[in-house]
């Protein structure tokens, strides 16, 4: 059980053991309702066929809210990507999760991520807008271009997320790379 | 000599402690070489006139390169910013040093600033290019609007850095405003 916790993220090997002395200690007030709360969870959880989205119903909670802009889709490497999005209503159309990053070095080729189904869905129409919000890795970076060719003469504007200094960001402390393309990419001041 | 090593950047109490044991041990080697230098560069250190960078001379090496693009100004908080900027010449114009930014708290008001000394440096001509390389936090945004306001209707571009996912950001790690600022400021994959 504590390797199991160890590698949720944000929970070192420390705290996973100080998390399960507690949870043993605390047997019937605090393991057996986890348990009892994951399995529900488990056994709930469904992929939504439209976007990938994780939820307890398909199509997802995102893909039937009539209150989001249905000419917007925002493509994500994976679901993750999707609720930091989705977080506060950053983005507030769809969304569509290709299911991971290519990758020469993992293996991933393009038949291995939901690009075919993105295409066909572009294809049915009422898009007008496609953001490709790729991680700004290399990888992120090589699949945004692969995206962003495959959905070339669509007919949709295909956008990319902005790059440069993160907020808060001061120059003294940022690597040379997101210097050089802040510098690249300067703007008018408006 | 442990209290003014640890409060040197990237130098923790540990490690000056160590510093100090070796620079201590290694009297003659160490202490004395280091002293040496580090008081012949105090001893020759200026504040160039022109641009506010600190060199072994003035107008300092920047301000007299010939190799340097001439029409491009860039405006910088701190003497540490020209330097993180100049490092594998990310900038290849000049340069000029702010001395700080604008702060309510710390009580910087702009003529604290050498605000007056940059309007002065363009309106004697020969700049097309301001660009406004101040940090993306809260009072150095209000700095850079300060000074566009201050180099508006004087006749050359006023640029700023470009906001946004720096390199290798990845959307699940970043803070919300970044993503916020990423998505707004999208734009067309090229
Ligand atoms: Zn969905
Ligand atoms: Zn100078």
């Amino acid at each position: 059980m504590t390797q199991a916790l160890a590698r949720l993220p944000g929970l070192g090997p420390r705290s996973a053991r100080r998390a399960v002395l507690h949870l043993i200690k605390k047997r019937e007030t605090a393991l057996v309702p986890l348990v009892a709360a994951l399995q529900a969870v488990e056994r709930n959880l469904v992929t939504c066929a439209v976007c990938g989205n994780v939820d307890t119903r398909d199509p997802c909670g995102v893909c039937t809210d009539p209150r989001r802009d249905t000419a917007s889709l925002c493509v994500v490497e994976e679901v993750a990507d999707l609720w930091a999005l989705d977080r506060a209503r950053l983005f507030a159309g769809r969304y569509h999760v290709l299911g991971g990053r290519l990758s020469a070095l993992d293996g991933v080729r393009p038949e291995d991520l939901a690009v075919d189904a993105l295409v066909a869905r572009i294809a049915e129409g009422g898009f007008a807008e496609v953001v490709l919000a790729m991680n700004a890795t290399l990888e992120g970076q090589t699949t945004m271009h692969y995206v962003a060719e495959r959905l070339a003469g669509s007919g949709v504007r295909v956008m990319q997320l902005a790059q440069g200094l993160p907020v808060g960001g001061e120059l003294d402390y940022l690597d040379e790379g997101t210097l050089a393309l802040a510098l690249r990419a300067r703007r008018l001041v408006e």
